[in-house]
């Protein structure tokens, strides 16, 4: 798990280099087709991938889309009228019999089908109709750590490409910001001594940020069997805030731009209500809390931020679970490619 | 809120003969306009009402459907093209800003829009070009539970009126056998006991019984603060499933049909692990976990068994509540309207 953390500044890298111009292409050759709404389909951790592919979709493109209940199509035999639908299937594996199935599925019923894999040989890649490479190179310890934010600046940059736009440019500098975050790992291993004991936490943030604390719960969860909880800083207002108190730990991760103009009166209820609020954010949002990671966002675009603010986070999981005296790269009870039906 | 969960049979009685006519003029009205894609928009208990139908319309329907993120457009003033897009909005009290602001958005996009309130008078039933009144009557405990089996209901009659089914029929059957679940609070009361001293759970189920499993983790977290989490059978495998074990409560709801179905290799991988699994289903399910609430569905669709199966967990929450010497009316730190921008 170490090693392919500290692989990501090299596979960001790759992707803006060798893999922008194929994404380039695999994006003319849908826009072509004029697609009108979008469905994403995936599980796990490519699920908070394809979430963040969501919100560039709606928020850069305008348009309308939904994250697919894979089980209306395995298990209940949906068939939707998918005409003028994308439907882009995201897994690192491309091997789950599941998304192979509705991504077959999709096709039938009329759907552009896209599949974003880290294996171009995969039977999602072949079932369908277009496929991006994410090209991250063997992932081989559990928990999915390069293979997510390769697939998070795959997707940014088939979305920018979708509308016309080239967005090298703006994900340039992130290889090199990747590094100086990784290189700060003993802040991290500081941050997880506070965890040591924690019997369940929160996390929150907000629009861009929520697919980045969906993403780091699960990442907690499979390795340092931590149960965390994540919401969108609206809904955690809306129940969950209730189980919050003085001892309870919350994490918040407050992008730099809207998304953390929006967070700021959940950051303020929380801290009335005494919890125990970690921030990954500006330096002024960290001063503000408990404690933090200060990430180096100035000049970047809120859009493509969450692909850094999930390095430390990614890191926190692992130095919590070896704090703990587990094995981060073998959970137990979880298999590489988790074969759901 | 002991009162509300008893209110339910009346609620749906009330739904299903005073209700259904609106609700069919209103589908009849839409289904006009030939909808080609749903957005669904809504916050909290009614976040899971919304999940639900999102079930209905892919299943029954064949329309694909998404869930809103509304920060989308209240923090980052995304403007979707919603031509042919159907938007429901689904709320309670009506009242919450960012529901009424999402929904005039949606409207000026080119939206046909829907709100499925409990309040004609509130401000987001006027935003909305329909309204569906969910005739639950005043709810006055902070736990929304009457308003979430009859936005269930109301959202039922609609998607099934919406494709010219009259769904009264398959419904009927739905309030005497609620009456019968509810008088079974002594057995749910025992339930609660091993729940005393939980510190987290975890709650799965597939199919039409996931956003059971989400309404339950909510009201557990509302009222008692047990961290509880909920997940698909599917994506529990995909990580999660790595925190559970021997002394983890789950609690599986089984659907009698094919979420059931789909989700028995779940509930063998939790049995492997040793899990203190709960089951509400049927009697057989029940019989091979640790211990359960059988739910008397014989005879009612699959579809319509979440308005049943919600109800001895509405009851479990208030009793674990109750336990440990709580308030079930008065979280900490919530109100009725949440007034989230």
């Amino acid at each position: 798990m170490s090693r392919e953390i500290a692989e990501q500044p090299g596979a960001l890298r790759r992707l803006l280099e060798e893999g922008a111009p194929r994404i380039r292409a695999v994006a003319g050759a849908i826009a072509a087709r004029r697609p009108r709404f979008v469905l994403l389909t995936a599980r796990g951790t490519s699920d908070n991938a394809a979430l963040y592919a969501k919100y560039l979709l709606e928020i850069l493109h305008g348009l309308p889309c939904g994250l697919t209940s894979m089980s209306t199509t395995t298990a209940y035999d949906a068939r939707p009228d998918l005409t003028d639908v994308l439907v882009i299937t995201v897994s690192q594996s491309g091997g789950s019999p599941d998304l192979v199935a509705s991504t077959r599925a999709a096709r039938r019923a009329g759907a552009i089908t896209l599949a974003v894999t880290n294996n171009a040989d995969s039977p999602l890649a072949e079932a369908a109709e277009h496929h991006i490479d994410i090209l991250a190179g063997p992932e081989r310890a559990l928990p999915a750590t390069k293979t997510y934010t390769a697939s998070l600046l795959a997707l940014y940059l088939f979305v920018e490409a979708l509308r016309g736009h080239d967005g090298v440019p703006a994900a340039a500098r992130l290889p090199e910001l990747a590094e100086r975050i990784l290189a700060r790992g003993e802040e991290v291993r500081e941050l997880a001594g506070r965890y040591r004991f924690a019997e369940r936490m929160v996390l929150t943030s907000r629009g861009y940020g929520y697919p980045t604390v969906k993403e780091a719960a699960l990442k907690l969860m499979e390795t340092s069997y931590v149960p965390a909880l994540s919401y969108s800083g609206a809904d955690l207002l809306h129940g969950p805030l209730a189980m919050v108190d003085n001892v309870f730990p919350v994490i918040a991760v407050v992008p730099d731009g809207r998304g953390g103009q929006a967070l700021r009166p959940v950051l303020e209820r929380l801290r009335e209500r005494g919890a125990d609020l970690v921030v990954v954010g500006s330096q002024e949002r960290v001063a503000e809390a408990s404690a933090g990671f200060v990430l180096p966002t100035e000049g970047v675009a809120e859009e493509v931020q969450p692909i850094l603010e999930i390095l430390p986070l990614q890191l926190l999981a692992m130095e919590v679970t070896l704090a703990r005296g587990q094995d981060p790269d073998a959970p137990r009870s979880l298999a590489k490619v988790t074969e759901t039906h």
